[in-house]
């Protein structure tokens, strides 16, 4: 019988600088702890990654209305139903591991099926779901007080489109916010608007601090922007510390991100290090 | 005739969660350069490591007396004369692979041969060479004033001595010193003696920030903690955030650094993401 646990196989992967350690796993055998995930995305004593992308048959999820599966696990341990970046560099995985063809397929997430386009131009496009804004609200980070838009994407943001240059502010603490609003935290989006198509945009994330990048913070970003330039649809460039994503707005308010996805490395996890943890 | 560079493997491996891409390069035929040195050690773009430890025969290196040279790179790109914890790894390495035999090697690096032991427990024992203290100083950080003691580990520290317990404290801004003392700039390790035997220690390194351990930054430590016991040799068990290391000092002024070394996966870079950087 073979050992499940003998010679692991991972990829390395990352969207924007939101980075992945991938998991192919397509029988759904792999014993995948908390503490697991949490070794395998510490950065000093794992591989380090922003997640864990475990690559599953959907029929071996319990999802037979997939091929593939996505089981996205944050940082710490948890559970997460969707992430923008990481369901780019799942589909790129798919396809240079040759498990799909063609130029659109369908991942599996917890949050739903969602299509994925490949372009020619090798970006890829996700579409992120229903986008719904909420009433204006209010953020203290980097030692200022920001306004903005409460905005779900599946989780909840405030996007606050602002004229403080957002670069030089020191987002290293968390944000104060209104618990009113946003009882179970927010991802604070601050968005400058660079000309009719173009905003910058940096994040704190709940629960993280700020990062590269944020798929759905993309998207809350592009609303809100929208919004206050008097349009409810639109396609913006997004330029992040990660990179440039672009996302588009529908008059149905649905919303679509695309951008790279980069495979750096595919390897082996040691068999002592994974049972160690 | 070989692409030399389609399919170049890696190992990522740590010393007390001080991380290291290492580069299996025995001919010394990898081209190495800055950027690429940047990009492995980019946490969300590339593997991410402090440094990366690249594998070459000491003939290839032009260092024929000893038979492998740690070619050691800083995650800026820049090249480094010696890394403690790094040795360890590196040893480990060379173990695995089959390429040493024995409990004892002698590792080349540019700051000169480096005697290593094998511990029948599994830990590594690394002979770090001279340790020369200096004048007292002090240096300003985490909101605090400390007195300390400047030691030459082949590079510059201050140790500091401190009953101001060192897990509390904010250590995110890098810390104001004396420029008389230390022209190049310096490390500074916060010491609190816990008995006899045992110091906690944290270390904001220069250029770099906290860090979860520092390979020389505990041999600084111990040299103050002895000298502040008013004893000139001894050994003390150093507790670091990534673990804990026994530094062992003699009447001579030379130390000894024994600590684990762990593999945590092999691979293989992505050749285009290689060719991209």
């Amino acid at each position: 019988m073979a050992d499940p646990e003998a010679g692991i196989g991972f990829r390395k992967g990352h969207g924007t600088e939101n980075d992945f350690v991938l998991l192919p796993d397509p029988d759904g055998a792999l014993e995948l702890t908390e503490s697991r995930v949490r070794a395998l995305c510490d950065r000093h004593r794992g591989l380090g990654a922003d997640g864990v992308l475990r690559v599953v048959r959907g029929a071996a999820a319990g999802r037979p209305d997939t091929e593939w599966f996505m089981d996205y696990r944050n940082a710490d341990g948890s559970v997460a139903e969707m992430c923008g970046n990481g369901v780019r560099v799942f589909a790129r995985y798919l396809v240079e591991a040759g498990l799909v063809t063609g130029e659109e397929l369908v991942v599996g997430t917890r949050g739903g099926p969602k299509p994925v386009w490949l372009r020619p131009d090798g970006e890829i496009t996700v579409a992120m779901g229903e986008v719904r804004t909420g009433p204006a609200s209010w953020a203290s980070l980097g030692g200022r007080r920001f306004e903005g838009l409460a905005v779900d994407v599946g989780n909840p943001h405030l996007a606050c489109v602002t004229g403080v240059a957002v670069d030089g502010l020191d987002l290293r603490d968390a944000p104060e916010f209104d618990p009113g609003v946003f009882p179970h935290g927010v991802n604070v989006e601050l968005v400058n608007v660079l000309d009719a198509d173009t905003v910058r945009m940096r994040v704190y994330e709940r629960g993280v601090g700020e990062t590269r990048s944020c798929g759905t913070g993309t998207v809350a970003a592009t609303a809100a922007a929208l919004l206050a330039a008097g349009r409810d649809a639109g396609e913006l460039e997004v330029r992040l510390p990660g990179g440039r994503v672009r996302v588009a707005l529908s008059a149905d308010r649905t919303a679509t991100l695309t951008g790279p996805a980069v495979l750096v490395a595919a390897g082996e996890l040691d068999p002592d290090w994974w049972r160690a943890h």
